[in-house]
Parts: structure tokens; C-alpha cells; sequence
């Protein structure tokens, strides 16, 4: 019975899908997939930039800095959390974040 | 026939899904968007910081790197391969590495 | 007959994943879940370097910069838009930058 009622589910569920993306194990987990990658795009990487005076800057709620630049040549910097740029050499005039999170796309 | 199975199937899953989130075209896609959205999120960016003494660090397994901070205010670094970073001026100190990757929320 | 045929549905769903996944809560939004997770992998992170001479470099298409590096030890760099790498000091050799994006794993 279980059997029967899955091939009920099956067949319109493969007709939808056949022709258009399924050519060779249409399957209901296939048919899923190919339903799922032309609903559901990948999630997009979504990046921005903050700046600030000083040696620290904050990225904005729901990012998290990837790579941090500071004033006066400095290559020296620590993150502060997963989210904070702290430029380590003396009298840093400014620092900037690149601060990135995923995006519904 | 196949129609008519479809229909079967339309129904049920389309009747779970209107009325929270389905306002537009109910279509099975639409039904399928609205569940997985619901059920499904936006994987989350996964970032942490790995430090080393000397001019080179890896990121953990299945991290890349995103950016590298050096020693001796140095600036200069470059990635060997995705994961790894190398602080190019003479005499660093330490090396660190942002390492991110992304993870199932 | 709408919960009828929702039943109808439910159960060679249910059937379906039942025994590999959902042993608690066997709901429609479960079968999906699990259905999504074992078709839709996590999008992987996808990041490449690039480098050219001068103080200016641009990730390729679809890449957003996450980070810069610069020749002459310089460690202050800023973004223009969002991909696109740039080094302050003066006399700049040489600039990379770490470029990322989502892709489908």
C-alpha cells in the first residue's frame, strides 16, 4: 500500500520535472534537486567596506571582517572577535574593515 | 491521467503551504520555494583567526583564507595556495590569517 | 478533503524518508529538510588571488574582493566598489587582492 501511494506521489511529481532537467535517474530525490537549483539559488556573498578614526573599526551587525587595512602604511592588525579591526602600530590615524556575511539571493 | 495526478498532488501540498506565504501564484515551485525558505536557511559565513610564529600560517582544514596580517607593520603577504599565508618582509615575527568557510546555520 | 488528500500525500512521503533521517518529528517540512539536505549540499566558498602591477587591481567577474595585499611592505589599501583592490602609498609595485564568491558544491 505504502509502495502504491509512492508511486502516486512519484508519477506527477516526475511528469513535472521530465523534459526539462531530469534526463536520466528521475528519482524523487532528483526531481527535488532539480526543483530546489531552479527555486533556490545559491546564497550570494554580500561584502562592504566600514572606516573609522583611530585603530579600531566595527563591522556592521550580522558580518564578519575578512581582511582589515590601517593608516600610516600598517600592515600589522588583529581581529577583535570575528567582527572588529584593531590596527596594532602607534598614533593609527584610520582603519577599515571588509566586512562580509551570505545573502539570499 | 498524468494531469489529473498532478492535480493530486497540487492540492494537498498547496493547501499546507497557502495562507502563510503563498499569497501570489501557488504554483508547485512556489510550494516548494515557501518550504524550503522555511526549513532551509541561508548557509552562514564561518570565520576565524589562526596566528603563528614566523612569516607563514595555514587555516584549518576545509578554511580559506580571506586575508593575512604580518608582523612589523608589514603589508606584503601573499597566499600559498587558498589557505595559507606568507609574510613576504625579511625577519617577521608573527604571521595571522583570517580563515573562513561556510557552514549550515 | 483537503486534509484527506494531505494525508495521501504525507504518507509515501514520510514513507519514503522514514527509517534513514526523520526519526522524531516525521511533519512534511521534515521530509523536505531532509530530502533538501541530502540533494543541496552547502554552497562552497570560492576564493582565488590576482595580481598585476601598479597600485590597482579588480577581482574577475562575480568575485568580490575580501582583501588586498601591496608590495613595498604598505599595508593601507582601499576598496573601490567592491571588487577592485587599491594601494595608497606612493611608488606602489605591485597589488593583489583575495577574491571570493559562493558556488554551488
Amino acid at each position: 500500500m505504502k509502495i502504491y501511494m509512492a508511486i502516486l506521489l512519484l508519477l506527477p511529481l516526475l511528469g513535472l520535472v521530465n523534459g526539462h532537467g531530469c534526463d536520466e535517474a528521475c528519482t524523487v530525490e532528483n526531481a527535488i534537486k532539480y526543483l530546489v537549483e531552479h527555486t533556490y539559488p545559491v546564497p550570494e556573498l554580500d561584502c562592504t567596506t566600514v572606516n573609522a578614526r583611530g585603530a579600531d573599526v566595527s563591522c556592521p551587525t550580522g558580518y564578519l571582517a575578512t581582511g582589515c587595512s590601517c593608516g600610516m602604511a600598517c600592515g600589522s592588525w588583529n581581529l577583535v572577535g570575528k567582527s572588529q579591526c584593531h590596527c596594532q602600530c602607534a598614533n593609527i590615524d584610520w582603519t577599515s574593515a571588509v566586512c562580509c556575511r551570505n545573502v539570499r539571493s
